[in-house]
C-alpha cells in the first residue's frame, strides 16, 4: 500500500481536465457505480464518505471528507480530504492519498469541462465569485479550456480580491462589485451562502453560470428565477436534489426535477447543450466520488509515494 | 496522521470485548450516527464502506472492507480492510488502520457480548460451524466470557476441524458432524452459506446461537423454523433486514420484521433478554461500523504506529 503526501504537486492541469471529462462521460454511460454520499454531523462540522468504482479505469474506492467551517482560526484548512484506493481484483488497499488539494482540482475541473461545452464564447470574460481556494482552481482550470481575456473577482473583502487578482499575473483581472462581476460571459460562484446573492437582473442573455458553492442541504446562491430562465445541467441527480444549487429552490417549489435539462455527462456525451447564444446556462455542481477516482487516477501515476506494510 | 499497520498485535480480549458492549451500548442508547452500509460491486468481489461516530468516545471515521472469494488462490485473505479515523473538532484524518484483524476481533466480540448475556449456563458446550478466521475469533472472545467445558467443531473439511482444535490446547476439543455439534449450549455458525445448514431439529432447547457467517442479501445459516421458535436479536435492524441471517427468510415470508425481539443493545441495557433456562435464543450478526470505531479506539492506545505527512 502507498502513502501519497502530495499528489497534486506533478499534475498537469489539461490532463485533470481530461480526466474529469472522460469521468463524466463514464457517467453519462451509466458505466460507473456511485451511490450516494453518506453525511456524518459532527457538533462542529461534517464529514462525507463517497465510495465509486470506475471500471474502465480499473479503480475503485473512496473518498472521506470534512467540512468544518471553524478551522481557518485553527490553523487548519475548512475541507480536507484522503482517498483509499482498492485494487478491483483483489480489493486490496492500494494507495491513501492525501485528497485535499485533488478535491480543488476536480472541482476546478468540472467547472472547466462545463465551461468548454457551455460558454457561449472561446474568449470570455471571467466573473468569479468568492475568492478562496475553490475560486482560484475554477479559474485555473478554465483558462485552460478557454481564454479569458478578463477576469472580474468579487469577495466580502475587497482586499480578498486584490490578492486573488496577483495570483493570476498573466490576466486582466480587476476586483468588482457583484454587479459588475456578474456581467461577463461565464460565471462561477464560491460562496458557502445560504441565501440567494446573484440577482436574476444582473445575469444577461448567454452567460453560463458554474454554480459551485451549493454542496449541502440548505446552500444557495442563486436567485431561483434565474434557474426559470436556463437551462440547467446537473452533474448526478440525487445530489443535486440532495445538496446541489437546486435543492432549496426544490423544496420551496420555485424549481421542478423535471426543469433539469440533464447531467454534464449528458453534455459531454453531445446528448445536451446550449441551443442558442442567448441562451443561459447553469452547470449545478455538487462533486461525484468518481472525479475523486479520476484524479487519484493520474495522480498515482505521477505522484511520490512512501510505501506501508499491508497486509 | 499514523499509520498502524498491525494494530491488533498489543490487544487484550478482554478490553475488546468491553469496548464492544459499551459500543453496542451507546448504539441501544440511541447515541450513535451509523447510517447502512454502502457496497459497492467488482466483478471479482465486493467492497463496503462504513461510515460512523461515537460521541461519547469522541471517535467519527470509517471502515472501508472488502470480500474476495477467490483471494485465498492468490494468497491473500478473502476479507481486508482498512479504518480512517477523523478527528470530530477539526475533522482531520488522525489515522489510518489495517483492520483485517481488527474486523475479526470485533465480529469475535460481538459474540462474545452476546453469549455472555444470552448464554442458559455459565461453563458451556460451545458448538462450532465452520474453521475459519471468524471462527476462531469467536472462540477466544467467548472464552474470556465464559467458561468452555467442551468445545466441538464441523468444518467441510474434518481436517480443517482438526486444525482447528490444535489452536485451542487449553479446551476438550473434538471435531463432530453438523447434528452432533449442533448438540451444545451456544452454537457459534460462521460459514459464507446460501442455504440452510443448520436443521431445526438438531437445535435443542436452550440453546443460544450466534449466527455470524449472513452479512449480505442471499447469506442464511440457519432453518428459518429456528428462528420462528426463538428470541431473535439483532445488532442494527436496517443491517440485518438487508443483509443478515434473518434477509432471506423475510424476503420469504417465513419470519417477519415484528418476531425481532430487539438489539443487542437492548440486551446489554437490560431491557431485553432469555426469559427461561428452556428458550431458544439468536443472535443475528452483520458487523456494525461502532464496532470497528469502538476496536480502533483501544488499538490506537497501544498500538505501534508511523507518522505519515498530513495535511
Amino acid at each position: 500500500m502507498h502513502y501519497y503526501p502530495n499528489p497534486a504537486a506533478g499534475l498537469n492541469v489539461h490532463d485533470v481536465n481530461a480526466a474529469i471529462e472522460e469521468a463524466f462521460a463514464e457517467h453519462g454511460r451509466g458505466k460507473v457505480q456511485m451511490p450516494p454520499k453518506l453525511y456524518i454531523q459532527f457538533e462542529q462540522g461534517d464529514f462525507r464518505t463517497m465510495p465509486a468504482y470506475i471500471p474502465s479505469l480499473s479503480i475503485g474506492g473512496v473518498k472521506i471528507v470534512n467540512v468544518h467551517p471553524e478551522n481557518p482560526a485553527r490553523g487548519l484548512p475548512t475541507v480536507m480530504a484522503l482517498t483509499i484506493i482498492l485494487n478491483p481484483e483483489t480489493g486490496i488497499p492500494e494507495a491513501v492519498l492525501n485528497a485535499t488539494l485533488l478535491t480543488d482540482l476536480r472541482t476546478g475541473a468540472a467547472g472547466a469541462v462545463a465551461a468548454k461545452y457551455l460558454s457561449p464564447k472561446r474568449e470570455i470574460v471571467l466573473g468569479v465569485v468568492g475568492s478562496g481556494r475553490q475560486a482560484q482552481a475554477q479559474v485555473s482550470a478554465i483558462a485552460a479550456e478557454l481564454s479569458i481575456r478578463e477576469l472580474r473577482v468579487w469577495s466580502r473583502k475587497e482586499e480578498n480580491a486584490r490578492e486573488f487578482c496577483t495570483k493570476f499575473p498573466g490576466i486582466t483581472c480587476s476586483p468588482g462589485e457583484l454587479r459588475e462581476v456578474c456581467d461577463c460571459d461565464v460565471l462561477t460562484t464560491t460562496t458557502p451562502s445560504r441565501e440567494p446573492i446573484i440577482r436574476n437582473e444582473w445575469i444577461r442573455e448567454g452567460t453560463h453560470i458554474n454554480a459551485i458553492g451549493a454542496d449541502a442541504p440548505g446552500k444557495q446562491e442563486l436567485d431561483p428565477a434565474i434557474l426559470s430562465r436556463a437551462q440547467v445541467f446537473i452533474d448526478d441527480r440525487d445530489q443535486a436534489v440532495h445538496s446541489g444549487e437546486i435543492n432549496v429552490p426544490l423544496k420551496a417549489g420555485l424549481f421542478s426535477e423535471e426543469q433539469i435539462s440533464g447531467t454534464l455527462g449528458d453534455v459531454v456525451l453531445g446528448r445536451k447543450g446550449r441551443r442558442s447564444e442567448k441562451e443561459i446556462t447553469v452547470f449545478d455542481s455538487t462533486g461525484l466520488a468518481i472525479q475523486d477516482l479520476a484524479i487519484a487516477n493520474i495522480a498515482m501515476k505521477s505522484g511520490n509515494f512512501i510505501s506501508l506494510r499491508f497486509p
